[in-house]
């Protein structure tokens, strides 16, 4: 497995890493970032949590904006962000904001011609993990949290895969990508439009049938712009409800969707799932 | 004074806002932020920072990627981050990086075709602050820190107007421009070939000759790739030593020359300041 460093940040006291590297799953090269805690460099191994950034978004956007370095480097955790999505120009793509390069869903794509690169699922599951935890000096511990389409894939992965995360969190998810346009575009492109195959791919239907649970941290800003037709957290809060979800939802008067806001707030999801991550 | 609003965002229970007002001394349209920690949405009047960012940044770098709002919202400073130049089709331009849009070095130009434009000394000295103490509830105690090309201009503006700061920090900054290459271009283009007038602008020239003080604080790191070359930091101290002047300088290893390390650091910038601010 042939994997090229992009980059490498000393980052309060850790260090902040960039690396392409060609994926079997999303047949294409990628590359990710990985923020490694001082522990990391004095012969511990960290437990690691998976960040899933938003539509448009790439590795940089939480390293560069979220602050989370400096909990992360305190609370001795190794801090993963994939790519959104493949890319390059043989992967297929689209001009709308809700599918294509940038927008991958975190789902396994059934359908022509998303079918060939679209597997973010298993990519964030399975084979970056295993890259991940081969190379840097992490455990199998694993938590994952993520910003808005990323909160969707994060929340998906942890209910569909409660053995493999200690904790979930998200910003702003979309919470029931069934019923809302970014979702219903995303999902008829890759998933095809008999909308069962759907069902696999939604933290509010996932989180009201769950029986085995990851504890969940949402937050949410009051004046997000998308809250209400793309986002919907109280779908999430009311299938949380049915099943006993250990879901905590907090909403933030005054703030939008962006990543001032994810700052303001990323030490608390970093504590959250320290508290996890450490037992 | 006609200024109009491009931004708002809420941040760690402070607000995070962009302008674009008319600057009389730059003869151009300028774009600011400024960063208003909740203490000023509570009816009171805060202390300020004004950030001085390096070359090819604007006001977005500092805000989105130092994570200083966290402190200055607890400690209660606002922090107000101009452009760095003039910018439009009207404004003379260079395409070399130490030159033109993006590098206005913080000089009063007095070479055609720069001086129609490149006044950011007066600019940052005067002009901005007479409108944001006006526009804002912020006090008069000011200090005043920067990166790079806007450490430079951060040390000078304080070293010549102690009367106008409280405390200047600087984190890898251009500390002797006279003798280092990005230097000499930017002032032999912005002041002319008689390098008598670039004194005024040279951080470690006014630190030798210091006779009144405003305390310094320089963070450096050890794998800045510009730091034998353009940055200079062991003249500056060596000029602190003359005069006897307040500086602390740190030297970190292992750290480079973006906001990776400013954002390590930026803590103790902020504590620097609010030391003084508050008196």
């Amino acid at each position: 497995m042939s994997i090229e460093n992009l980059s490498c940040n000393k980052s309060f006291n850790g260090w902040h890493k960039q690396y392409r590297h060609y994926s079997e799953q999303l047949n294409c090269t990628m590359r990710f970032a990985i923020y490694l805690p001082p522990q990391a460099s004095r012969g511990e191994r960290v437990p690691s949590l998976y960040w899933l950034s938003g539509r448009a978004c790439t590795d940089e956007n939480v390293m560069q904006q979220a602050g989370a370095q400096r909990m992360a480097a305190l609370l001795g955790i190794a801090i993963i962000a994939p790519d959104t999505s493949p890319r390059g120009d043989m992967v297929a793509d689209d001009n709308s904001d809700a599918l294509g390069q940038g927008a991958g869903f975190y789902v396994n794509a059934t359908q022509a011609p998303w079918h060939r690169h679209y597997r973010m699922y298993d990519y964030v599951l399975n084979e970056l993990p295993t890259l991940v935890e081969s190379m840097f000096p992490v455990t199998d511990r694993r938590s994952i949290a993520g910003h808005a389409m990323g909160g969707h894939g994060a929340l998906v992965l942890a209910l569909r895969n409660p053995h493999r995360y200690r904790s979930v969190s998200a910003f702003s998810p979309i919470s029931n990508p069934v019923n809302c346009p970014w979702g219903k575009k995303a999902f008829g492109a890759y998933l095809g439009t008999d909308t069962t195959a759907w069902a696999d791919y939604d933290a509010s239907l996932l989180m009201q049938k769950a029986r085995r649970f990851v504890p969940a941290l949402v937050d949410q800003g009051e004046t997000d712009n998308f809250l209400t037709e793309q986002l919907k957290p109280d779908t999430l809060k009311a299938a949380a409800h049915l099943s006993g979800y250990p879901l905590t939802l907090n909403r933030h008067e005054g703030f939008d969707h962006g990543y001032y806001f994810i700052a303001s707030f990323i030490e608390q999801h970093l504590r959250f799932h320290a508290g996890y991550l450490a037992r």
